[in-house]
């Protein structure tokens, strides 16, 4: 593990006993215990990324220089409240889809003894981000900026979650609303708030990083298109898993994209087809995609993007922010996992 | 209906349009419907005292001036924010408990096509309050108190239904734990959060007021032991419903304290009996509670709460303060529903 990483882990573990002994709540040892358990089955056990860039995102800003212990801490800390905000939004999303597993392990509302209080953990683990922006940064000049941050952000990922729930593939899921899904459930809190906190902890007014905003939502989006492509046409052995979206009706980029480019009698198949896990019928939408040259249609949509991305990066007039925006489109492009 | 209480529901109307018209996501036909539904069934059908209170304790701190309308509408959208998070806090309960009705209609998980959408939109909920306290408070000097009040509040909530559910009665629910739930799980938003947020507008720092806290608290926790004596003492006529929290398994006052006051025997009486639907197991509770005077038990610690919070409110420096607590606790004093 590098350096960074594992100095990463062990903020978490600070947040965790300050949390623990939160003077806001009289803890006794069962609820103390409660909580210790739930943050560490559903907080760290994830690749991290989102957290890690804000503190890569900030060193970038502070233009490559080392950053102090205490800028460290802070950045990491950030850091961690997306991490806390990411583990909130999978708890309550595998209640709503009924999932059975997540990063390897039964989703937390399948663990014995837990069941359906795992939705009171999921508000826990938002109300524990309030609370570690609380005990760091209530004195810090962008502390209401933050909190807005968070705010604003949460409310775009729920408002997302919502689209995703009620519309249905026959029906609406077109690519206006694949677009609108991803970006809201997806880009905001996973692309633009990591560098939102970064622009903060710099000093930065958001409001004058509306295209810094623009270009990273775009990234979001590129960044789920390559993961409805990987999870059909990536190798297993690769991404790290089998794909099933196909089975489990997901509204993916190919799906919509197919049904965009086919005929009346293709579009009957993937009606009877899509969403079945008998494996006949996932043969033959993956068939149809090939028929319909999806492949194709995603490198050139991979190329496109990644050349308008470049373009708007190039046109930022600071060089500091460009740095964090190429860094963040260099780790995605034509990535295979 | 009073002429305030009409003018405050207007205030909702407002709120609500502004909500479904956010900038900050892109809504279509189909979501702005869901959120409008979601709303109308969820948030304004309540008794509304908690919502009305912050606007009663606002007027009484301006020392019972009339209310300018910009005034009469803040301390409404206040007060609306606590209806909201009431809401957010129902909707998510009713999911755990597995609760089938709330204010005489099915829950909003129990509707058909809704069924677990309604964690989302409980999550949505939650956002409003922040979406509403941006629109309207964001120019304040009070507004980072606001958010932080609301973020206190709602994680000392979460915290409170924490220990409820996993808490057994069996195990440890004796006094001291039904104070701490009662407190945490209700006290602070029904009591604390409507005076604290009239102070805040009223320009006061809540960080002075740390006995106006101790006194709401102590007069939520009065106020839930009231509630679970009239829940089996109550006249079905007077209260509107049928209490069932013998049935219910519930942590009542009645029950930690026939714990406390009980025999071996009548422990095993309670043991085999408590949190059964059978009319003879509730039977029997009943007549151990008798056995037992709870009656007399509640009448006593109904005079003690009374005396203790009248000296405290009375040793108050400010009238307006006193006003505002006097208020409260004269609304509650030996109510009979």
């Amino acid at each position: 593990m590098s350096d960074l990483k594992s100095r990463f882990i062990e903020v978490y573990g600070v947040l965790k006993q300050e949390l623990l002994n939160d003077p806001a709540f009289e803890f006794d040892h069962d609820s103390r215990q409660w909580v210790d358990r739930m943050l560490d089955y559903n907080v760290p056990g994830g690749k991290l990324n989102r957290g890690l860039s804000v503190v890569d995102s900030y060193r970038l800003l502070k233009e490559g220089k080392e950053l102090t212990d205490d800028e460290f801490f802070l950045s990491s800390a950030l850091g961690w409240c997306i991490e806390w905000l990411q583990a909130y939004f999978l708890v309550l999303d595998d209640i709503m889809d009924g999932s059975h597993t997540r990063r390897g392990q039964p989703c937390w509302f399948r663990v014995p003894k837990v069941g359906m209080i795992a939705a009171n953990d999921g508000v826990l683990l938002r109300n524990h981000i309030s609370r570690i922006l609380k005990n760091h940064f209530r004195d810090k000049p962008y502390y209401v900026d933050l909190l807005d941050l968070f705010n604003e952000v949460e409310f775009q990922t729920a408002s997302g979650q919502m689209i995703d729930l009620i519309t249905t593939i026959e029906g609406e899921k077109d690519l206006s609303n694949h677009r609108r899904i991803v970006q809201y459930k997806t880009a905001y809190y996973s692309f633009y708030l990591p560098v939102a906190c970064a622009l903060l902890m710099a000093g930065e007014n958001l409001d004058k990083h509306v295209e810094v905003k623009d270009i990273l939502v775009q990234m979001g989006i590129y960044f789920q298109v390559q993961d409805d492509f990987l999870d059909c046409f990536g190798s297993p052995e690769v991404i790290g898993k089998v794909g099933t979206d196909i089975e489990d009706y997901k509204c993916s980029w190919l799906v919509v994209k197919a049904l965009e480019l086919c005929n009346e009698e293709q579009k009957k198949l993937v009606h009877e087809n899509y969403g079945k896990v008998d494996p006949a019928c996932v043969a033959k939408v993956k068939e149809l995609y090939k028929t319909l040259d999806l492949e194709g249609a995603f490198v050139e949509y991979e190329k496109e993007s990644y050349e308008k991305l470049t373009k708007s990066i190039e046109a930022h007039p600071t060089k500091e922010v460009q740095a964090v925006l190429k860094s963040f489109l260099a780790k995605i492009y034509k990535r295979q996992k």
